[in-house]
């Protein structure tokens, strides 16, 4: 009999089998787990504030229905962290919510799947599954994740300072660059789409690399709609402008080899590769480069908050620049601005 | 034109007019609102550790897609707050996801009324709205609530102790009641289903009564799946048994003039009431007594925890009698212990 054809579990059963592990398993920090009206979690550390974040999936929105279900356990809770990382904040645990139709909640296989896709990623950064929801509905997945930050160390949206240089981790637009493969805008190669496919389906949250910009850094986001349309909050927040050198954007050495057009809608405008764009004071440019190596993540800056700080009201603009410093034209630099919006 | 005419919102601007409010309404505690990669919450009190719940509701199968937007805003944050009474916890601030069809995304009438009934209820238990999630999905909303509670005061469920009195809050089974004849179960007639309805759809959370209850009570519970059924996640958690008096389950003057058939399903076995189930020493009785007149909250003895302690794997078992003192049957007992499960 195949797996999926097992005996139907109930609710209860199935948070116990799947979404619960025996508290010896956790931190002393859980003082009370799954399976009560709250979860009991010790309070931050001496000095730490609590840094809170939700996400949200939805089957056919964020992933699609055939998608690995242990990568969108391990994307579910990634988006969470990697929220946690923008705000430079060290988790602590999550809380999961599942509604789930029948096909899913009866399917073991899926089951196990999608938990050890979460356990995995929770395990490396010691964050808790504290609790949740179990229900049936159409496939929705929300976590909200709970972390400490020292509240004057936070990389808040509202730091940014003129002179500053603009910072992006790794690389990005190889999300996007999968994501139009599978939506059938383009053709991608077996071995390019199954590198590409991994950083839309795995992401990896810069946990590491936020707190060790505490110190370093003013203001951070990570890339969820897009470089340039994320990058705006930040502009918008601390009523600043920037320039951006768009050629300069890290991509990986696949997509460097495909056309500047692709390329740059990839990068400047694909959201989904959950990297952090930062801003830091120019004098902390070598400090950035030791961390760089010494984390192992390419850093790379693209461009500089300019000094004319804005009143409140005015908006924040972004000049973009190509690789002979030429200023790119209003209609194409607009279109490179678009970031991703779920009711447009 | 009509309002759900009027122009589109996008998300940004979405979560800005309906689901944020300026900083100087807030508490300070709330160090950052909506709007950043994180909220940041100031800690629990000296001695308190945190209470984390999350509930996802979600359309036909939580409430009706007809149900007046303002009640359910009102309950999407009720069954929170109501986890966080049944722990004892005092709330702090609440995460609010949602996944909108773009009929509702656009339709300022029902944000606005939503908005309002979370917002009505926060207020009048000082609980913040710190962030959240916005996307386009079928119809589902989740919170995740925080408290604070010190971890020796927690109703935890597994606290019940032999010889502890059972007690309810309030009255239970209209919610049920009216339930039913939402589905075509049964007819309420116009005055009656009105109280009923209420009930059903702006829950009352006790969190007045899970303070005191603190040094008063040993575990609680929230009835959400069923007094029975609630009140055996107590005995399973405390390895305990139980007796009840099921004809002294206090239920509303209309559903008492029912058949005692209908009135004790709808009390026994129906869930959404929200009234808190807990288990006290009898040394307690007048002082949770006295607890009832201040808080003009009725509060109802219903049962005994038995004195035989169950070993590790065996089943608790809930001993019903009736008004006579008579022992319930088995299967009529087995029907009324039945409680609601989402994949069942």
């Amino acid at each position: 009999m195949p797996k999926h054809d097992k005996p139907f579990l109930g609710e209860f059963e199935l948070i116990q089998k799947y979404f619960s592990r025996h508290q010896e398993n956790q931190s002393p920090s859980l003082i009370l787990g799954v399976g009560d009206d709250c979860a009991l979690l010790a309070p931050p550390s001496e000095g730490s504030v609590l840094a809170i974040t939700s996400d949200m999936l939805v089957e056919n929105r964020h992933f699609f229905g055939n998608v690995d279900p242990e990568s969108l356990g391990h994307k579910a809770l990634a988006v969470n962290l990697s929220d946690l990382a923008a705000m430079g904040a060290k988790p602590m645990g999550f809380n999961l919510s599942l509604a789930l139709p029948n096909s899913i909640a009866t399917n073991s296989t899926w089951l196990e799947k999608f938990s050890r896709g979460i356990y995995e990623l929770a395990d490396e950064h010691q964050c808790l599954l504290m609790g949740g929801d179990t229900t049936a509905g159409p496939l929705t997945i929300n976590i909200t994740a709970i972390g400490e930050v020292p509240p004057d160390q936070a990389l808040c949206r509202n730091q940014a300072k003129p002179n500053d240089d603009i910072w992006i981790s790794h690389e990005v637009g190889d999300a996007r660059w999968a994501l139009g493969h599978l939506r059938g805008e383009w053709r991608i190669n077996a071995d390019d789409l199954t590198l590409a496919r991994k950083r839309l389906e795995k992401p990896t949250p810069r946990i590491q690399l936020g707190l060790a910009l505490r110190n370093l850094a003013h203001a951070a986001i990570d890339i969820s709609d897009g470089l340039l349309g994320d990058l705006k909050h930040i502009l918008k927040a601390s009523q600043c402008n920037a320039s951006v050198w768009i050629d300069q954007v890290p991509v990986s050495t696949q997509l460097k080899q495909q056309s500047t057009e692709l390329r740059r809608l990839c990068s400047l405008q694909g959201g989904d590769d959950y990297e952090l764009c930062f801003t830091a004071p120019q004098e902390n440019r070598s400090a950035i480069e030791t961390l760089s190596t010494a984390l192992g993540i390419k850093l790379t800056r693209i461009g500089l908050v300019d000094f004319v700080e804005l009143s409140s009201g005015q908006t924040s603009t972004i000049k973009l620049f190509d690789d002979t410093n030429q200023l790119i034209e209003n209609s194409l630099a607009n279109q490179y601005l678009k970031s991703f919006d779920h009711f447009r």
